[in-house]
Parts: structure tokens; sequence; C-alpha cells
């Protein structure tokens, strides 16, 4: 393992020609093109703080070109493109439609969150507060709570207590009766993609104003499992900050009483 | 909804100017700047067909430079870059390590799997077999089937069943009886990385040679499942290709017999 080997092969690469390099990584280049050096400027991207509202409304009409994950994305680097112009001009904003129905319609991360995450990365110097919040917001509030001015129908809402596209639209269809593949349930994603963005934005804007609250953390009964299951726990076998009990709805009072006297 | 709004206005703002664009969309540039139109290359990206077993070790290292997303992601767009300039160059490759652990450790999809999907639209003009493939290959191979040339000694392997960060670990930790935040889990993921790539690349380069097979289509238990549940069945309340029972372990032959008496 040697953490970092890129980074010392960049540094060789400017100091000795990234043929030179190239011949240090045990790599010859096959092309003369082979020589050039990757030339993506650095992120953070810079973030002039957004309108949330703009780009609510910009990420549901977006959503309509290329679904959840690409709605979210596009919404708030489209924007920065046309605000901010440079690098954000060249990102190729349609790449982001491979998140679609929680990646090519497999129902894994909701795409609205991926799009998130992915933006929040690009310009956030300290990425990982703001992601946490804007999940654990989509996981427990009740959505989506966005109604575009040129459609106002009314329509129902959930709370979808996972990140997941899969649990996400089951929830829905629950509360709504309604199919997951229904006119309103496309409509309810894009509301979504929406909302999300709106609340992406608002959180990169107080943090970028020193103020971001942790006004959605891990739920106290997801500690009460991390506790045992995550890292330094008695029996850490867990990744994640998901809540639990969507796909564990069986584990009650005994499991924790039997956790609890080491059985 | 007005599907292909942005590609009416992207012909609207090449014959009549960006100014003009923008206000026939209701908005009115905030900068100079934002007359400037989006100038990315469109996609799909040139796709020469790449080694596998050099994207694999080259994504090996990647993982300990940036996590699984990145390690994926930039052993393929990295080689690339190298091979054929251009875009490739400018496409700042350090975003992708948003997904690392199910994104920012949430333990949602798997980095690696977010990251090959992102790769393969990227250059592929028909990405969802090869999405499909990847993912389905993940849920149900034993892996990770990658061994460094540097670090050989053998690693306990296992089969995921799931595209997500959180199942995929718990699996490995239920098999080797090792921590969730081990070294060797930390090993086995950059192998897991390295074995993703791998196989993204024998799929893409399969696809490009017009011979892409489906040798790991959705199984027969979770069609069954979908013959209700997905779109057209009697009850179409989900979303996703996962394995079902990685979630829905309790549901059994009772299950089956109520439902096909319409119970």
């Amino acid at each position: 393992m040697i953490p970092g080997r890129r980074r010392i092969l960049g540094v060789a690469g400017t100091l000795l020609g990234a043929g030179v390099a190239g011949a240090l990584a045990g790599r010859l280049p096959s092309t003369a093109a082979a020589t050039a050096p990757v030339s993506a400027a650095p992120l953070p991207w810079p973030y002039p703080r957004l309108d949330p509202d703009v780009v609510a409304a910009r990420a549901y009409w977006d959503y309509f070109d290329g679904h959840c994950m690409y709605g979210v994305f596009a919404g708030i680097v489209g924007e920065l493109a046309e605000k901010c112009g440079g690098p954000f001009r060249t990102f190729p904003l349609e790449l982001m439609k491979y998140g679609a129905g929680g990646v090519a319609g497999w129902g894994t991360l909701c795409g609205t969150l991926n799009g998130a995450a992915a933006a929040i990365h690009l310009v956030s110097a300290d990425p990982e507060p703001v992601i946490d919040e804007v999940f654990g917001w989509y996981s427990s509030e009740t959505l989506p709570d966005f109604v575009p001015e040129e459609s106002p129908k009314p329509l129902p809402r959930s709370v979808a207590r996972s990140p997941l596209c899969h649990v996400s639209v089951a929830e829905w269809c629950k509360v709504s009766g309604l199919d997951a593949y229904s006119v309103e349930r496309n409509e309810r994603c894009a509301r979504l993609a929406a909302a999300t963005a709106r609340h992406t934005v608002e959180s990169l804007n107080l943090q970028q104003a020193g103020a971001l609250p942790l006004t959605h953390p891990v739920p106290e009964e997801v500690q009460l499992c991390r506790s045992c299951h995550e890292r330094g726990g008695q029996m850490a076998n867990a990744r994640g900050r998901m809540h639990c009990r969507a796909c564990h709805p069986g584990i009650g009072a005994d499991h924790l009483d039997a956790s609890a006297k080491g059985k």
C-alpha cells in the first residue's frame, strides 16, 4: 500500500517530465498524448451563494430532461456555470443521467441524493457535514415539500425513512396508494429533485456563512444500533448511517437484551 | 412539464445568442459570464478498448488515494486521459471521492459500482446493459477475485448479495469473521475496486465488439417478485433490480401463496 503515490508521481512529473514519471510508475506511455498532464482545476470550485428557490425551480425542470440525479446536479451546477463560467462550463452535466432510478433503474441510492452529494463535493471545502445534513433531512422529513408554480396540484407526501430509491418510492406508494410507475410518482420525483436541490443550496449557503446547523443528526434509535455495530463497537460489522429498521424491522427488545448480556 | 426545454433553449441560444435565450427562460443573466454557453464535449466520449489488467492494477492503487468510487473511476478515466487526452484531461477526477463508503460513509451504493456506472455512462453510447452486467456480477460473484502483485496475501472472499456498501461489507464480515473497520476490510475494498474496474473494462470492450453477453441477469427469484411488484404487476410498488431477500429475508412461500390467491 502506497497512499499518495499518484500525488508523489504528480510532483515527479512536474519536475522530471511526465514521460519519466510514467517510467517510474512502471508504465510506458502508449501514445504521444500520454505525456500530457491532467489539467482539471483542483476542487473545491468557486461557490458564490445561490438563490435556493431559483435552483429549485431549475432542478424541477431539469428533472424532465434527465431524471433525478441530473435534475439536482444540473440545477445547481448549471446555475453555477451561468454565474461563474470557468471550469463549470466544461463539466459534462449529462454524465449525471446515470443515477436515474437509483442508478439505471436499480433502486439503490436515490438519484436526487447522488446528485446532491456530487455537487456538494464539487464546491465545498468540507463536504461531509453538508452531505450528512442533506441525507438526514431526506430520510426524516415529509417530502416533497416543493410545489411548482406551473403545476400547483397537490400531491401526496411521505417520509422516505432511507436514502435509497427503492425504499423511498415504496413508502410513497404506501402513503399515496399509487403505482411506482404512475404519472404522479414521476411528478413526485421531479418535486423531490427540486426540494433536494433547494435544501442542498440552503445548506451550502449556511456552511459558507459559518452557520451550518446539525438539524438532522443520526436518530437516537440508529445511534443505539451503531454503539455495538459501528467502529469500536463489540460487533463492528456494519458501515453506514441509514435508518436500520427500514431493512431490519424485526429487531426488537429481545435482540437488545441479548446483546447487552453479551449473547 | 416541458421535456427537452433546455435542449430547445440550447438551439435558441445558438440562433439568437445566450442572452436572448436567458430572457426566454424568464431568467436574466446576473453577470457577464452568464451569457457564455456551456461548452462540455457531448457524451459519449471516445473509448479505445483498454487493457482490463492494466486498469485493475491502476484502480487498486487509486483506491488508496481516494477510496472506492474514486478508485474505479480514476482507474478507468485516468487511463483514458493518458491514452486519449482531450476532454478526459479537464475532468475533475477527485470529484469521485464523494462516493467513499457508500457516499460519505452512509453505506448506500457501493462506491466501486457508483464509479463504474459513472465511467460507463461517460464512454458508452448504450450504458444500461453494461451497468446491468456489472451490478449483476457484483451482486452474485464471490469477490474480490483480484490479487495485487505487490501484496499477494490471500484474503477472504464473499458474495455481496446486493450492490449496497452496507450489505456487501456485512456479508464479508460474516464470512471473514473480521471487523468492518479492519486493515483487511480496507484491503478487501481496494481489491474490490480493482476487480470491479477490470470487469467494467471487460464489459465495455465486449460491448464495443458487439458481443456483450448477459452473463449476470436478474435472478429467477427476483424476477418472481418483480412479476407482481414491478411495472405492470398487480402491486407495482417497487422500483429496482436488487436481490429482494437481502432486506426481506422473512418472505416465504406463504406470501407467494397469498399473493397468488389475490389476498
